[in-house]
């Protein structure tokens, strides 16, 4: 049994409970949480929850630590702090600042000699591998990346921050159109506006000034201002009950030439639907934790992504039955 | 620069020598035929033409040969023979025959210090590798795979088989209902019949038998009779003008389950739309001949497939690159 921790106890954190639940050769060992153990409530029977402080206490008792907190302040901190005593596994998603993550948490977990796993989700995770092996073998091409249908949590909140609004939620919509030019190969140039539309959906306060909170949300510069956004004022119980899912998904396409003169064109697509952003990204977690034990195991050490982890290791099947059933 | 070999110049081997030109860091040192190699014409300038049976004078000078012979009765002899002398890798594609094949090759290849990949294409390759992945991610679901639409060669030869025809070309086709059953999640059960449809187009001697060659067709055991199958007779022609294309391609969709009572579906989809089979094939195998080269130099040896390789090796890239440009 691999045995696991979870540190952090929000949505991926419940995501990653019930995917160690799906998983027969995974128990989860214990949750770790910065707020009294005591007002946590878990899905499952029988595992204690505990204080953050408490953590260092498992040192022996943990295969891997799961940490599900935040990119922007917590992970840069808790990532290198745990890989020092734990083999540990994120969701790191700060696209530019992962090298430096890269670094931080290398040379402690190297030093310890443990595996840390960085931004394993599907975005940076899944979709990064696939921008991987589809640039490989289509050497001669052009990548895309089409986010949604799905909730952007940031928007989300950057429309909540607006003076008026009371609550908010805004869908990531690919435009139908660009998607369906590059599946035909056509290898456009794409700019922001074409390639994603922003719907949101507002609950405003009573007597809010509507036509203001709309041109403040369109014209926020880095959130809205570079796409065509509408702007729909709903009541709360409708947001409450039309829009409380966390749907996402997204689509990466390679389109490529081979062939003596580049004669032949070819599409490779890698898409995913997803009822809930956070509990996918969790399965894929759950999935490379087991990866995360085998390389320990195999006396491994430092900081690794999915781009260091060979496929075979996501499975508790051996190369054998893997080689049987699958290839 | 990673010297490459051809042992077999059909479509597939010329596939081969276009994507080692679409790669810098790769280069073709020499080609194999059992033909006479002054009958055979590269696409490539300045490269020679060797018989098989001088092979082993190649010892030194190639980090990896290419097998693109047959899966029925060349690589099962070949690989293990070649793997003795060179790293090989080959697509050998009898998905039965994998185990077999795969405990000649490895027990060879150890012995010599080789490494030795097999199975490297679409199917067997990336379409097991994405079969894995999302296997592994999504534990609580249901695996399809539809192929096409696409010329399959072992059909197109079985007509050519039948008494009367002259030539002809098979296509297999998704059943776009039952697609579209499965990317709703609704994970059906579904019968060879319900997945896929054949349709062949076929030309016949003068004067033959056009309905006694039809329901010859139709009815041919494991080839046509569990599917729906269409035949239209047409002339030398057409069939040159309309058919003389490879193209193929196909889905590979895991649908699943997650949350505490199996609440949410998630679709992960893998789609390939390719001008060219063998192209495309070929295209893979030398991405794949990268990884061979690399796994060499760590010093390991050993029959590999697609599910033992860190995706990194793929890439001409470093490390700090992949993480920084594609994560």
């Amino acid at each position: 049994m691999i045995r696991v921790g979870i540190f952090g106890y929000g949505n991926l954190g419940r995501g990653v409970e019930c995917a160690i639940n799906q998983n027969p050769d995974m128990t989860l060992v214990a949750v770790f949480t910065r707020r009294d153990p005591s007002s946590v409530k878990l899905v499952s029977q029988g595992v204690g929850v505990y204080h953050v402080d408490e953590v260092l206490s498992f040192k022996d008792k943990i295969d891997v630590m799961v940490l599900c907190g935040g990119s922007a302040k917590d992970l840069p901190v808790q990532t290198p702090y745990l890989a020092e005593h734990f083999c540990v596994i994120d969701s790191f998603d700060t696209h530019a600042k992962i090298p430096e993550h890269f670094e931080n948490v290398d040379r402690v977990s190297k030093k310890a000699g443990n595996v840390a796993m960085i931004s394993v989700g599907w975005d940076p995770g899944m979709f990064s591998l696939n921008r991987l092996l589809a640039g490989c073998i289509l050497v001669d091409g052009a990548d895309y990346t089409f986010w949604g249908k799905g909730v952007s949590q940031g928007h989300s909140d950057a429309i909540r921050r607006i003076e008026g609004v009371l609550d908010a939620r805004q869908y990531t919509i690919p435009v139908e159109d660009a998607l369906e030019r590059v599946r035909r190969g056509e290898a456009p140039t794409l700019t922001t506006r074409e390639k994603h539309t922003r719907e949101c959906f507002v609950v405003a306060c009573e007597g809010a000034d509507l036509s203001r909170i709309e041109n403040e949300i369109k014209t926020m510069p880095n959130y809205f201002a570079d796409y065509d956004t509408t702007v729909h004022f709903i009541t709360k119980e409708e947001l409450d009950r039309d829009h409380s899912g966390i749907p996402h998904g997204g689509v990466v396409i390679r389109s490529g030439k081979t062939g003596k003169e580049r004669e032949n064109t070819h599409i490779i697509e890698y898409k995913l639907t997803l009822d809930s952003n956070p509990e996918f990204t969790a399965s894929v977690i759950v999935a490379y934790a087991r990866a995360t034990y085998r390389m320990k195991k195999e006396g491994l050490c430092g900081c690794k992504t999915v781009f260091d982890v060979p496929p075979a290791y996501l499975s508790p099947l051996s190369g054998e039955e893997l080689r049987r059933n699958l290839l």
